[in-house]
């Protein structure tokens, strides 16, 4: 049997594995530097990051740069081996000969 | 940038991934077997192979035997040029130290 139930539901969209791979490697990523990186609209992104978010994947960050509203993103303890554990799965799933 | 529309939104789902992997590796798998392999339900197996059908990734073979029907399924090229590109596209956005 083939173990796709070890594959995480919560990350089979391409832009939520591109938001957690950025955010692996880096701490604190703002919205607007994501968006660019992952070249998505608005909506699309505060979308996927709003769902990461209630899984408590991720943490966020809202504050007042003067008037301006900055939004930054890290991921969480539960977020970080959640994904390693759904690369394992991944690799184990996809790198069978 | 990280360019993940070179994923392929058509192999997003688990069940997906793991219906092409094994199609990838063995030619012509019976539905049931593909089902007890994937440990999913036939509706969930019939909806993912009948989408995957449609973007003509899975070729499909319905016969008799005897008086029972048999469906079994094989990947296109197409499905295997589109599925390794996805895999590539994968291991480039993942593999990222």
């Amino acid at each position: 049997m083939i173990n796709i139930q070890l594959l995480n539901k919560d990350f089979e969209s391409r832009v939520r594995l591109g938001i957690m791979s950025i955010l692996m490697v880096r701490d604190w990523v703002e919205f607007k530097e994501l968006k660019e990186l992952l070249d998505i609209t608005d909506g699309n992104l505060a979308s996927h990051a709003g769902a990461l978010e209630k899984n408590q994947y991720l943490q966020v960050r809202k504050e007042f740069v003067g008037k301006k509203p900055r939004t930054t993103y890290a991921v969480t303890q539960l977020g970080r081996k959640s994904f390693q554990d759904h690369l394992a799965a991944l690799e184990k799933l996809l790198g069978q000969p």
